[in-house]
């Protein structure tokens, strides 16, 4: 069963070492990536290795944070439903999360949609979730590119065919910027709902609901209240506001996690090595129940390419937690503290209740 | 006959007006664009309407400069020579060169590989160019990403098929920002040599020779003196070291241009409305003639799309254009005076030697 992936350079590339094949397909790439890093040198240099949410830029005290993700085959579920008014929201989220992740206020985003040809009514739908997604983000969209490539996008529907991605820059004064340098075993984690699937993992929902299952997008699912198609498409959450209210808010927080392509291994994007226990996992949504039964997809697997219901988690201090949760709540996102940081130089990622443990990329039974 | 078009957001949308079919295609999507510019107030707000090469965020006194671009269907040409160690430099010119627009030195490159599936060599060709286009022009490349779209991206290759865009940032002084705000009339414009086609027009190029014509990419042209394919795959020009020179040599530089897939209306974007009486463009390099022949395409539509060998224009006093030209030159760039700032509120655009008068977008015979 293949999965998509939208990998960020050097994900697993970290201390616990190389896992999958596809690390050892971009290995080399990232070698004569990594080099640059040094090509600029003074303001604008980059101040973090390849691996992280994003990067930071130094000029001075300010931190110019710039990563760069796409919405991956959630365009083909929009395509199913011809419904594009959305999507736009899922490449603000998926973005705009990322940069939080440094520690940084998202500022702006700049989109890249790749076309067979302008088709006006496609256009106008998907710069109206664009919009709708720079709104709830607090930020502009003071850029873009539109690529008309025939020969290059297919779809599902060939006429509303496209590709979208964007790049989000956003600030921190370097002082603080957060890729887990000072995360301690002992501390808490608390985890954020997501609102649904987000935009990771849609090639194999897609595969198990419409390939294995030969569902059609418009088929009613009773435990979902909607559609499977519309299921399928709810928008990525953009968790910025809560995030920034958390981050000003003086908690000490240690790292900040966007549960992305890798699932719960996106935990180990920590600058200092540590491991986690995950005891109080929320039960996954029925989204991802259907997945894993239809598909007969292993819990190990669920866990390492879902949020399965988590989809921004941050690290803090134990006795910052009851604040925290607080100021979540104010946000009306659901939050729960979830588990622990613990001292393990190997990166292990236990999570008690489905009963996984994992390592360097893959959840096992415990 | 289709030409390929790489769209930035609004770029005709001047006070010239509108002018092509695409222009209406996008009308609607600018309108929800242009709204957010207003969602991000203080810190990182951008002080540009949509429609420059670049928008340029404020964060006290500092600028940066952002904008978005990918290499088309060069991607193409790549495939059918089965050579992809370039067009990675082809990415960074795109980007570097448009901020560059803006007056801003280009710090760094996030980029976006969408590939159907992750090929290890074709990943590391790849990132080759990208490595060596970042080195070209001093800059780092920070992050990316490799997007997994086997239902989305095809190509002539089918298992090397991608699309390739990037997201550049550079500096600049929010009071240096350059818009052609101070462009006057009978102020001198410099044409810097293209090293070819560039990255804009591949559609166009790729229908005259290998539909029209029936070539092969590897076909030999004695006029070129290499094969057709290469001859189209050769890298985009990087004008950051010599631009960078010429900004740092106090010249009272008015606008930059980079003639990208609009051709000389690419002179347009001032935010004065002025017009320009091009009467010293070079003699259009062999491709083009080749491209206009083969095809027979009227020279209309060839300034229209092509740089015809100048692939990055200046404006500034006449009493600083020697000067000018002697920083081209000590960075081996091939370089002359093309022409005058004419005042025309309407944007007419005089090309004496093809003999075209273009506005709005269309140039016809003079």
């Amino acid at each position: 069963m293949t999965t998509e992936k939208t990998t960020p350079r050097g994900l697993t590339y970290h201390d616990a070492g190389v896992a999958s094949g596809e690390d050892a397909c971009i290995g080399a790439l990232l070698g004569h990536i990594r080099r640059t890093l040094s090509f600029r040198r003074g303001p604008g240099e980059p101040v973090l290795p390849l691996g992280y949410y994003a990067n930071v830029l130094r000029v001075g005290e300010l931190g110019i944070a710039i990563g760069t993700d796409g919405v991956g085959t959630k365009v083909l579920v929009a395509q199913q439903l011809e419904k594009y008014d959305t999507i736009g929201i899922d490449c603000v989220a998926m973005n705009a999360n990322d940069i939080l992740c440094a520690g940084a206020e998202p500022v702006a985003m700049v989109d890249y949609l790749a076309v067979p040809a302008l088709e006006p009514v496609l256009l106008e739908q998907l710069a109206i979730g664009l919009a709708r997604g720079a709104e709830l983000a607090g930020i502009s969209l003071p850029g873009g590119e539109i690529a008309q490539l025939g020969p290059i996008i297919q779809g599902v529907h060939p006429e509303r065919a496209f590709d979208l991605a964007g790049t989000c820059v956003g600030l921190v004064p370097v002082d603080q910027v957060l890729v887990g340098q000072d995360i301690q075993p002992g501390e808490a984690v608390i985890g954020l709902a997501s609102s649904g699937i987000h935009s990771n993992g849609l090639a194999l929902a897609r595969h198990v609901f419409f390939g294995a299952a030969g569902w059609t997008a418009d088929r009613p699912v009773p435990e979902l209240g909607r559609s499977i198609g519309e299921e399928l498409l709810e928008p990525t959450r953009i968790y910025v506001r809560e995030v920034m209210a958390l981050l000003r808010a003086g908690l000490d927080i240690k790292a900040l996690f966007h549960i992305t392509g890798e699932g719960f291994f996106n935990l180990t994007r920590t600058q200092r090595p540590v491991g986690f226990h995950l005891d109080s996992l929320p039960a996954p949504p029925p989204v991802f129940r259907l997945i894993q039964e239809l598909g007969h997809v292993a819990p190990a697997e669920m866990y390492r390419v879902y949020n399965m219901g988590v989809g921004f988690c941050l690290a803090l201090p134990e006795a910052r937690v009851d604040r925290a949760l607080a100021i979540a709540a104010a946000h009306n996102v659901p939050a729960q503290r979830i588990g622990t940081v613990t001292d393990d130089p190997d990166r292990t990622i236990t999570l008690a209740q489905p009963g996984l443990v994992g390592r360097a990329g893959v959840f096992r039974p415990a």
